[in-house]
């Protein structure tokens, strides 16, 4: 039995426990999912209380309370408990597209509170609980087909189903399961669906125990925001148990690390409806890690031999006519801009700009390789519905730079670029990696030689460097060969990151020279390069790679000075002085609370140290230093320093 | 006798010199113009050559040559010498709206030599001798009144003096000079011109030693690209040859300190057409300067407590409507972007995202002030004729701050403010400054009473500091009061980089709040700041300061060690390195040049430490420095260092 076929009988089932518990309820759809399935409704209470067809936004009071006296105490007690704050919340949003928007961030741009959605996941725990029941019935799915004329009786309450069958028997051939005037249905028990299945034979193929209601949310009928918004529920199921509660248990702590909720707790940054969808506030927390890196980068690149440019964020169109982005990413471009009678595009791209400055002078092969690097942000587009908290995007910020060469320093620079991209990406605390080589597709620029030698070259340098990697035939853009590293998070999730492009197409748009040792001009080869790819994207994989206690050097906040009574202020004010003196981020907590409370919002704020100074500390000029919710006891406070200081040098 | 009525003659004696040399010219207008005049001819030569009308660029070629032998060996030496190459490039845009933007950047970012004008320059000594031949013949001006036709029958040969008759008879009322059937002329020998006057009596009036015909521009017929473009001749006039000299001389200081000329020189930026008029590309070099006068101000101003924060480079049109600029500052801004069916702008102030990041959270009163800054990248419009290398662009990034207090800390706040500012624009090296206090204009927000109080808080705060004031009576913004600060240059000209502004309108317009002392919600009171302005204008303004000879702190490239032969490549490479890690910016200069080759490469580069090395430096282990074009003698290597560590510390 394929799972799948388990998930979409269960989506029956969901339907059925609610036609039973619901009478009145108008059916949508109910599919399989990935990891799971779910089944759109329309309430009849919601109805009752105006609720207006795709108009309002849906609620947690649309899913129909369940009668107090049947939510049975401990299945209660976990719908409020801590286990449950890791269902999503479950306010969809008014205009999303489709049910991916109804995304944790917008909810907490709104200050909802997730745990709100508690009466809901009451009501999905009793659904369950008829879930169950049924399915110990050993309820039988049996598949019928009807003529037009049975359907529409027997569907003849339910509006959405009706839609359905006017349009599968019209457009359908005649060899369809459904079409001119059949349709399939299946029966199970008292609830009758249309389907195209399969499904289980009988109930009994479902393990009551392995299946879970995890949310609602708001979602179009078929998608479309001028047509009602019905009410969806989600389920998660597998074939066994454990198998239910390892994936339950991966997502809530995959929750707990959710970039988007961190980036609110932590009051790194916002989004705001306002100004718009993926453009980003970053708050002055938010600022100063971007600084951290931003430096870093800048440092470790200048020492690399890159130099910095900084262009414009409009270009002339004509500019990207030239350099083919209008031809082949226009559908990734904003509209134009107008200025003077011309059009200027806001830039999704570096590199035409880039070209421009190496342009500005006749090269020669003894500058090679040039090396341009910024910190460049840029604007692309994306669906609304794919936008996810800091790594989906409109607006973000490339770690950008383009190396030209000759060919015989091609792969040199290749691995010097591995090399040291690898240094970067493990100082950030990133161990594992998956890498790819992409190779020639079938529309290609340049020549089918160039390709080859490029490809070879990247080749030879992950060999040379011993480094494992899957070779994606064909995967390569049109204008080379490229080598992605995606970096694995402490949960082993993979996040694409590094890309190294290797482009023979904007040398030759761009018409670019280098005078060769003889004297004559060459083309030189470009690589486009970007390390940690975006530092939008790249702040979302830190801060889900250490579920937001990032390691001292990126902390925005390293140290918080915690005196225990009043009477220990001038010293913790001191304690605050020297470490800040001594380079560090401190914050003297000052303000009218508790030690203890302080102490957790410093937890929470997941501060790397947290020191507390009484009578004794102030008396021995020492610190006791809490840090990771731990006591690491008391130190003298230039000890302290000292050790401060070398793990911010280390980087840890 | 008015300077203007003198300048005024003197195009119309450049005018009839002209008719004089090249017979069959056709004239356009010439008036009298700050410091000088000009006038606007076509050329039948160029005609002839096939010189389109208002489609050719112009060149030096559209002014005809004068015969080799006409060109004395004197004059044609200077014309062809280092004096002359003070005087602007003569090379105009092609679709310029008007002749201010025949700029020397735009000929630079071309490419062109601006010596190429040198036949130009002959052409323009030996017309002024004819000017001066006819001055010395003391030719009266007579002013005549005549009808139209009269008029019309003297013109018969000017097509654009007919155009003028026509219009002035048109549309001038009876009473005027012109007007119904007359029209005014001035006759002065042989040369004729429609003219409201007033002139000299005769040319006994005019000193003909005082003036000097300085370059030639296209320039389109009445302004509009429409028309023909014209050939202009520009002149500089005075009473006295010393007030001319003078006023030559400080021209060609301030050309030499040009920073556009410079930018080019010191390889720090450039335009280009393709991306755009007004937009900058900044180069390696440019990129480092851009970035010490970053750090420095993100450490300054963190020290005084501003907290930093990254906003978006565009946000919907509807912000925009919210904050008032799109109703009062539309004008500024461009068209707007086009995503998922809405309007969006490219922020011309970045205002209204720091509102949005003070709101996202409830503030206290403890809190205050708030000090949000962001070294933010805004895109205003400005018209092309106005673009003026670093000083007049269309993207640039403002130091921008705003501070949100309650009433009773606005003196404190705007006291710190001032120290402060003034001590970051003297570490760059400024010492005298400009300032003004903008007062309440007719239209305002916020309440007189609101507008007195923030202003006598302006008024104390510059009395406290002891600073001089010029009032601007009703000239503030009509949100609030303000402080603008002109700094001024080495040649004390005035460039206006700070603004201090109060505003009463955005906390209102975004409904902005803070909970006071008693819980109940204030609004606070925002200040907007601005100090060196926008990173651009400043670079420019410390370009032309300075004369390119950025202090060791600022220079992109701080020493040059410089091998005498190859036996010393090795001493000079250590010598660098050692330099390089006690954190300077040092060149190893290896490239096969000679000694004094390299430096002069490195006195043009204005590098603040040239450091040669040969035998005696190697074996003492020191260098021989060369520093503003002057040898500084041999210093010890580790000395040497502690020198520049020293200088580099305190910004010198």
């Amino acid at each position: 039995m394929k799972i799948e076929t388990i998930r979409h009988s269960l989506a029956h089932i969901l339907a059925y426990a609610v036609q039973e518990m619901y009478p009145g309820t108008k059916f949508g759809i109910g599919p399989a999912i990935e990891n799971g399935f779910y089944y759109d409704f329309e309430f009849v209470e919601a109805d009752k209380r105006g609720y207006q067809r795709g108009l309002t936004r849906i609620t947690p009071e649309d899913l129909p309370k369940v009668a107090e006296s049947k939510v049975s105490s401990p299945t209660r007690a976990i719908a409020k408990g801590q286990d449950e704050r890791s269902s999503s919340p479950t306010r969809a949003i008014a205009k999303g597209q489709d049910e991916r928007s109804s995304s944790p961030t917008r909810a907490i741009a709104k200050g909802q509170d997730e745990r709100s959605s508690s009466p809901t996941l009451a009501s999905l725990r009793v659904i369950e609980e008829k879930m169950r029941e049924l399915i110990k019935q050993n309820i039988k799915f049996e598949k019928k087909i009807i003529s037009k004329k049975e359907a529409e009786e027997i569907f003849k309450a339910q509006p959405y189903k009706l839609e359905l069958i006017e349009e599968l028997t019209r457009v359908r051939p005649v060899s369809d399961l459904h079409g001119s005037d059949r349709c399939q249905i299946y029966q199970s028990g008292n609830f009758i669906d249309l389907c195209r299945g399969p499904h289980v034979k009988s109930t009994k193929e479902i393990n009551p125990d392995a299946f879970k209601l995890t949310k609602i949310a708001g979602a179009y009928w078929r998608g479309s925001e001028k047509n009602p918004m019905l009410t969806r529920i989600y389920g998660k199921a597998f074939k066994t148990k454990k198998e239910l509660d390892d994936y339950l248990q991966k997502e809530a702590e995959a929750e707990k690390r959710d970039h988007r909720i961190l980036g609110q707790k932590l009051d790194l940054f916002s989004f705001d409806d306002e100004v718009g969808a993926g453009l980003l506030l970053w708050h002055p927390k938010g600022a100063i890690l971007r600084k951290i890196i931003e430096d870093y980068l800048y440092k470790e690149l200048t020492a690399q031999g890159y130099q910095w440019v900084v262009s414009s964020h409009i270009g002339k169109l004509d500019l990207w006519k030239v350099s083919g982005h209008w031809e082949l990413y226009r559908e990734n471009m904003y509209s134009p801009i107008k200025i003077d009678e011309e059009e200027y595009m806001l830039k999704p791209m570096n590199c035409p700009f880039h070209v421009k400055i190496y342009k500005t002078k006749i090269r020669s092969y003894k500058e090679l390789p040039i090396k341009y690097a910024e910190l460049g942000t840029v604007y692309r587009y994306e669906k609304s519905g794919v936008l996810h908290g800091l790594v989906r995007v409109r607006g973000f910020t490339q770690d950008d730079a383009h190396i030209w060469c000759g060919p015989e320093q091609l792969s040199t620079e290749l691995t010097k670029l591995l090399k040291e991209g690898f240094k970067i990406l493990k100082t950030f605390g990133f161990k594992d990696f998956d890498i790819y080589l992409s190779t020639r597709p079938e529309k290609y620029a340049g020549t089918a030689k160039g390709w080859q030698k490029a490809t070879n070259s990247l080749k030879y340098v992950l060999k040379t460097l011993k480094l494992k990697y899957q070779i994606d035939p064909g995967g390569g853009v049109f204008y080379g060969p490229k080598i992605d590293i995606k970096i694995k998070d402490s949960l082993g999730r993979p996040w694409q990151c590094t890309t190294i492009q290797v482009d023979f197409n904007l040398p030759e748009r761009f018409k670019m020279n280098y005078i060769d040792k003889k004297g004559r001009k060459q083309r030189p080869i470009m690589i486009h390069r970007a390390l940690i790819g975006s530092i939008e994207r790249f702040i979302g994989v830190l801060l889900e790679h250490y579920a937001g206690a990032l390691p001292l050097w990126l902390a925005p906040e390293q140290i918080w000075a915690i005196p225990v009574g009043s009477r220990h202020k001038k010293y913790a004010r001191e304690v605050s002085q020297k470490l800040s003196d001594g380079g560090a981020r401190v914050e003297f907590k000052d303000e009218n609370k508790t030690v203890s409370k302080k102490i957790r919002d410093g937890e929470i704020q997941k501060i790397p140290y947290l020191l507390v100074v009484g009578d004794k500390e102030m008396k021995t000029e020492s610190v006791r230093i809490r840090s990771k919710n731990k006591d690491l006891g008391i130190m003298k406070l230039m000890k302290f320093l000292e050790k401060v200081k070398i793990e911010i040098t280390n980087k840890k």
